[in-house]
């Protein structure tokens, strides 16, 4: 006999009385299940938690709430239309391929798609290059599982997205914070402070989440010679660039990555690419994409495949067919004009109502804005001042590596009406007086 | 500096001819990303390959195989009026809702559907007992992640589901086979032979996966008792339970282990019941459940957020629209007359064809049988004899943990037509002929 009984536990209920439902066993452990379950949880759960943004989610659902708080693309923009009707043509020719099991890469049409949309002049974006997940959050994780070992060193930008640090931080490696300007990361400042075991670099060049800012093609050159130089890889997180509102496209990290190998070799390289199809078209159908070098993406279906199999079939032909009916490239300058105005009436109605000495960062696309309070105002008490006038945002100390920024917030332009912006910005103001106010007496 | 440059290594191109497009740049590191990222991938990459189903159900998508490969439904099945009309009513209802970000937890209306389908007298599973996944297979995958430590005793059926191994062995578990006869796990020989810090018992209690056998009703309570008693938690894996073509439904283990506590305390206790709508409505939307104590789906809620913050809205809300109309209800029973057909048909051709000390399972419901040939004849062998025919199938071992079962197969009665069934087991028994003579020589 190897099993060992339990020794019986203050918890144990076995000289209750017993019920006709529930007869009495002797030994059996009764009600103290959640303690059993509790005791049987891995280590790693001691590194996750409830993202406060997702958290945060649940109470800016009150209709009566002005939420600069989630990264939720506008809801009156979504083309219901155009998903009515690609829906039509996905049943009508697939039928119930769409509903059947499918292959853990994606649908093979979806993945020559997004090839296509990323093949340039000399450089050849293959489908082998590709995996379709579900969203760019599930890209994060698996590259987290097929790339990170305890103890790894990885650069990130800081601040930085922080459901990457939810997805990553369970691997148990060791972050190290990229500091970042106006211009994005400091690349000057890489060599310097990245130790020389440095595996990856993590970053969202362009319209950065939480600050909206994009790093200059100046900072991209050298990051992409640096890191091949140096001989880490680079992770680029790119759900918003195609969000411009003003100024020309700067060229990826994986398109100047890949110029640096000679024509006829170039294919995806030491860069890995992220995107979605969340924020330029809708995020609840949960599609993304994986761009890699092909033993990556092979490694990232092993993992996909034990992850969930494969992702939403039926989603993943309802883009296809937008994609393919134009819906997608009539969508995105719809988008643009949208967010454009709305940044601009936050950005007026900030002018207008915030004291001189707060920030706040110009992005040129994208869904954030991110604001700096004078030193010694809090942002998290902040929040608790703003909900009472029921506006909300997210405290910038979530994004940050080490308890730094709790001066600072991020606001979102993309889900609110151009008014309930105005007026938001102006309760905000009215919250951060009151709260002043208060610190100084 | 911290940084180090890498030494040039052999693959090192930097002395190619330059091109207009690639400027030379010294010291850079060119074309050989492939083992950059193969040097990067984490330890635990070496548990992760692609099963071997999966990548035969590519060799399965040439429609003149006749696969007893897959576990795929019969796509003829599916309900696409229903869900065309499901659809209308969502974007009615819902709109824009059903295509924006939504809870992690999965929508409250289809938990709460769920929870009321596994609610009974004096047994109440709550909202908060609920976590919507990816289907199944996410659900084992996020299991593994909050409850598994490296070195962990995890007792699993042997043979057993192939993707619970390939879910689970990242984690760098121990896992220890229970053997299983046609009634099942062999519950009075756990105590024997687990070890006394065996952490979890996975098990398919109902129409198993691979070898469509069900646990005993005698079984499931001594082994709900037996659990609880020697401290290891139950998972139930139970995608089949409802394809039932004869015979009385046995109660659940949730359910069985539910009643061992006061009515009252009733509620998931020590088993997590693993569900999905894949085999039953359609597998493509990717929606299945899982039903735990309420710590458990708060740790796996936290696990899933990082990992892909929600699933598929849009399925979500189908799927819930599905079970208002009573599309699932009335689904049911369809596909259990058509399935026992394809049983039956499938059982004739095997006691016409094959010869007497071949033996197989008698599947009450679900999708499979297992096939038992002679000592000596190795099932893979088979295979390439059989694809030959163009008639596939899942050699035996691949679910097994050690390396046995080399003379069993699987073979799914679900997909193929009556007619195609009758014809693969003729031309599977004419290849098991041609095989043996063969070896015989």
């Amino acid at each position: 006999m190897k099993l060992e009984k339990q020794k019986p536990t203050g918890l144990e209920m076995s000289d209750q009385t017993p019920t006709a439902h529930a007869p009495p066993r002797e030994g059996l452990l009764r009600g103290d299940h959640s303690a059993s379950w509790t005791r049987r949880l891995a280590a790693r759960t001691s590194h996750m938690k409830r993202t406060a943004i997702r958290e945060l989610l649940k109470v800016t659902a009150d209709p009566r709430i002005i939420s600069f708080a989630g990264g939720l693309p506008a809801p009156d923009l979504f083309p219901l239309d155009d998903i009515e009707a690609a829906f039509d043509v996905v049943l009508r020719d697939h039928g119930a391929r769409a509903l059947q099991y499918s292959e853990t890469e994606g649908i093979p049409e979806l993945r020559d798609a997004i090839a296509a949309r990323f093949t340039r002049p000399g450089s050849r974006v293959a489908r082998e290059n590709v995996a379709i997940v579900s969203g760019a959050q599930q890209a994060l994780d698996l590259l987290g599982r097929i790339l990170l070992d305890p103890g790894d060193s990885i650069a990130v930008e800081n601040p930085t997205y922080m459901a990457l640090l939810s997805a990553w931080r369970p691997q148990e490696i060791i972050f190290h914070p990229v500091p970042s300007d106006e211009q994005g990361i400091q690349v000057d400042q890489l060599e310097a402070t990245l130790p020389a075991q440095t595996k990856l670099l993590y970053l969202t060049p362009t319209f950065q989440n939480p600050q909206g800012t994009t790093l200059s093609k100046a900072r991209r050159l050298a990051l992409v010679e640096l890191a091949r130089r140096f001989g880490f890889g680079l992770v680029e997180d790119d759900p918003y660039a195609e969000l411009r509102f003003e100024g020309d496209p700067l060229p990826r990290l994986l398109d100047l990555d890949s110029d640096l190998d000679p024509i006829g070799q170039r294919a995806p390289g030491n860069v890995i690419h992220v995107g979605t199809f969340s924020k330029v078209l809708v995020p609840g159908l949960r599609v993304g994409w994986v761009i890699a070098a092909e033993n990556v993406i092979e490694k990232l279906i092993q993992a996909k495949q034990a992850a969930d199999l494969h992702s939403c079939g039926l989603s993943q032909h309802l883009i296809l067919q937008l994609i393919h009916a134009g819906v997608l490239d009539r969508h995105i300058p719809k988008l643009c004009q949208t967010y454009r105005e709305r940044r601009d009436v936050m950005l007026t109605a900030l002018a207008r109502h915030f004291p001189e000495e707060v920030r706040w960062t110009r992005p040129a696309g994208g869904l954030f804005r991110f604001v700096t309070l004078p030193m010694g105002i809090d942002a998290t008490s902040l929040l608790a001042a703003s909900l009472e006038r029921q506006v909300a945002f997210v405290p910038g100390e979530e994004f940050y590596l080490r308890g730094q920024g709790r001066n600072t917030f991020r606001l979102n332009f993309s889900n609110a009406s151009p008014e309930r912006i105005a007026e938001g910005i102006r309760r905000l103001s009215e919250a951060l007086e009151t709260h002043r106010a208060q610190i100084s007496r």
